[in-house]
């Protein structure tokens, strides 16, 4: 079908791409302090783009952490509200040396735009700025009532935004969100996400000796930090990828026998997925469960890295003080992540082996989230959507976290229609994170249309 | 009793300090390639030393490594002949932010010398080249026959030294050798060490995807290299201590019971010993093994530290694509090295979980080693010990490894004597390394003694 935005977008390409591609070269890596510049500078951008195309009220809103970004526009009477939400925070780029080129000098390769936070999410927030941009050429106004709200620090957990949300709960008043944070089932299969994992992202230190001592002398006597952490991380989960936290799965809700029976129409192949997307000899988990179930609807407990000790060249043969470790646990529905905590706390006491201490941190805590598909604006973007890609709209779940889908429902009572235009492979938090360019163009079209959809 | 060199220390203290803190202040780590023009200068210090008491051909050898220095003297003909061994390398001294007095810039504090190496192996091994200056300048000659072998690898495995000793046979040949590398029992204990175990230093390395993948949407499905690698290590021994590597124990010889009952001698407290060296809540190790048998005659597992995946500041969701950590064995009588690389190679590959490749390299093995107590080079140094402390000598065995003195053994034929001049509590490997003050002096007057007596 012809739509409207398509002729704004043929003769705009090259300055879209600009446009994006000056975002992404601010290395807006929100987890380390030395880029506190940097995510300033994304901030700033965010804001003129969001007045250069006609958003009012924009304002910088400075935060515990890194500033938000706010901007309205509420002048379509009687029409619905929705609310945009993005982040322009990336992961950190490590480990650079297996970048093709380099994560914060974007660069057009076979297709797709390679760079940190080009898919997540600087590309897919900025699709929607571009939207309203187009909607403004195209009828001099949007359609709806738009409200932007833009976070610094979805890749550390969004605790600024998560304390924003519920107290600014008028502001923020809306009738449905809008999130492009998640992929296409794959390329050109309009894809809705209904469903998202919940995360709670840890730190265990262990305690060990005083200082660290000879393993030589000491060893077989004195208690390691590492090995201690080691031994007791190695207990949470067993080999076929059973947590072993008691009480870990008493609340997991089994999704429905329905949704279960449409994973089972999604085209997938088991053996393409091994060797081109996880590219290792086997998958792991659980056994009895699909990959969809495994990665949508179980949850999961990921060791991502484990600090102190020596780990430099060569040897050195030391018993260990101390050592942390970053542990991640997925949430399902109904997974409550203070009873989690718990459990987690009580696992930890209960199996630290003598002579270590080891204190669990909570970092960040999120719920899973569920969106119901029959929702008239989850409808109407899988129609918009749809007719974009020319081909039937999926519903799929993510087994990540975006914990603000989370609180939009929590505290605004809103739906969040999860319109994502990433692809599987797009290499998120890895190097050679990339975005597909013609998904650039298609999801300003996409959101264009589902802006007008909603307010037919 | 008087000892010969007594007034030679007397009138030259300050300038056996200042010769050593200026050794002391060479950085000579082995494991850090920054640090190589530092070894070379450490190397031509001992060289400079050696010639300037009077040995005879001094020479830096290169090695495919760090170089070896040697020297002899041979004009004391029906004279044994002593070779003397030590090493001018270092531990790395990280983490420096632990230590009082910085690692590399001697101090003088409550009858210490702190740095890195004034202990292991620096301070000590001085002292043999103090001694034969001492000798010098009481009889114009040393008493026996000196050969000096000082290598700069012993913190990282020995490998050239391990070459050089059966390629040079002839050349080495001696009747004892003398090891200043441990410690005593106590403070003004005279101690020779009897017995070292052996050392076989691994990296297990783990890959799983083929690159670094995102936890929420991989979580569940695709195996960790860190969690791979975690599992693995902390099946290999238990939470009681217990080594779960099949075989391992196999070959085990368990120390007699005169040698037991002799450990029950030594005075030793259990809870001082974790409080004041330990320094954790509670030892580890075997059930109904004392501290002496668990950290002299029983084998060890130890994790020194695992690097991969992410472990800055906060948060970052990674299932990581490899993971690498440090290993090591302890070995006792009569384990075969060879035979516990495989017992430990077979382990791995029975108990790597799906998904994940682990290779374990060795990076040293070394085998245990034991001397007789009852040889007359043994006996002689017990009493010049015991004549300069005033006390008599224990015998003990260290739970550190020196493969250099089964090298010895193996390849000359010859025991080592293992006088040390070390105390307990000197931090060996760890912030802020001491050496006794008063050890320095008395050792210097130890291994005078110790040769006039030889030669008697």
């Amino acid at each position: 079908m012809a739509l409207s935005a398509q002729p704004f977008v043929d003769q705009n390409r090259q300055r879209l791409l600009d446009e994006l591609f000056e975002f992404l070269r601010i290395p807006s890596v929100s987890t380390l302090p030395e880029h506190r510049g940097d995510i300033q500078r994304a901030a700033d951008f965010v804001a003129s783009g969001l007045k250069n195309v006609g958003l009012e009220n924009v304002a910088i809103l400075p935060t515990g952490g890194h500033p938000l970004v706010y901007a309205d526009w509420l002048h379509a009477p009687g029409k619905p509200t929705v609310l945009c939400y993005g982040h322009y925070d990336v992961q950190p780029p490590d480990p650079l040396e297996l970048w093709v080129t380099k994560p914060f000098e974007p660069t057009l390769r076979d297709g797709s735009i390679y760079a940190r936070g080009s898919a997540d999410d600087k590309g897919q927030m900025y699709i929607h700025l571009k939207a309203v941009e187009a909607l403004r050429s195209l009828h001099g106004r949007p359609p709806v009532n738009l409200k932007f709200l833009i976070e610094g620090e979805e890749e550390v957990g969004g605790k600024s935004i998560a304390q924003f949300v519920p107290e600014n709960k008028a502001k923020l008043a809306a009738d449905v969100a809008l999130v492009s944070d998640t992929a296409m089932y794959q390329p050109n299969m309009p894809t809705l996400c209904i469903g998202l994992r919940g995360l709670i992202y840890m730190e265990w230190e262990a305690t060990g000796p005083a200082r660290d001592l000879h393993s030589g002398l000491y060893g077989g006597a004195a208690p390691s930090a590492v090995f201690g952490l080691v031994e007791l991380l190695g207990k949470a989960k067993n080999a076929g990828g059973v947590i072993q936290i008691p009480g870990l799965y008493d609340d997991v809700k089994e999704p429905a026998p329905a949704e279960v029976a449409s994973w089972k129409r999604l085209p997938f192949d088991e053996k393409e997925y091994l060797a081109k997307e996880v590219g290792s000899t086997a998958l792991t988990g659980e056994a009895g469960y699909s990959v969809f179930h495994r990665t949508w609807a179980r949850p999961t407990f990921e060791v991502h890295g484990l600090a102190g000790g020596f780990t430099g060249a060569g040897a050195k043969t030391v018993i260990p003080a101390k050592a942390t470790a970053k542990v991640s646990i997925r949430l399902v529905p109904d997974q409550n992540p203070d009873t989690v905590i718990r459990q987690v706390r009580d696992f930890v006491k209960a199996n630290t082996q003598a002579g270590i201490q080891v204190e669990a941190r909570v970092l960040s805590a999120a719920p899973a989230t569920m969106v119901n598909p029959d929702h008239r604006a989850i409808r109407v973007a899988a129609e918009a959507f749809s007719e974009v890609f020319g081909q039937p709209t999926v519903f799929i779940r993510s087994g990540g976290s975006i914990p603000i889908v989370g609180d939009f429902a929590r505290h605004l009572g809103i739906p969040t229609v999860m319109m994502g235009f990433g692809l599987p492979d797009d290499g998120l938090h890895s190097p050679n994170e990339k975005f597909c360019l013609d998904n650039y163009y298609k999801g300003i079209l996409a959101v264009t249309h589902f802006f007008e959809k909603l307010a037919a």
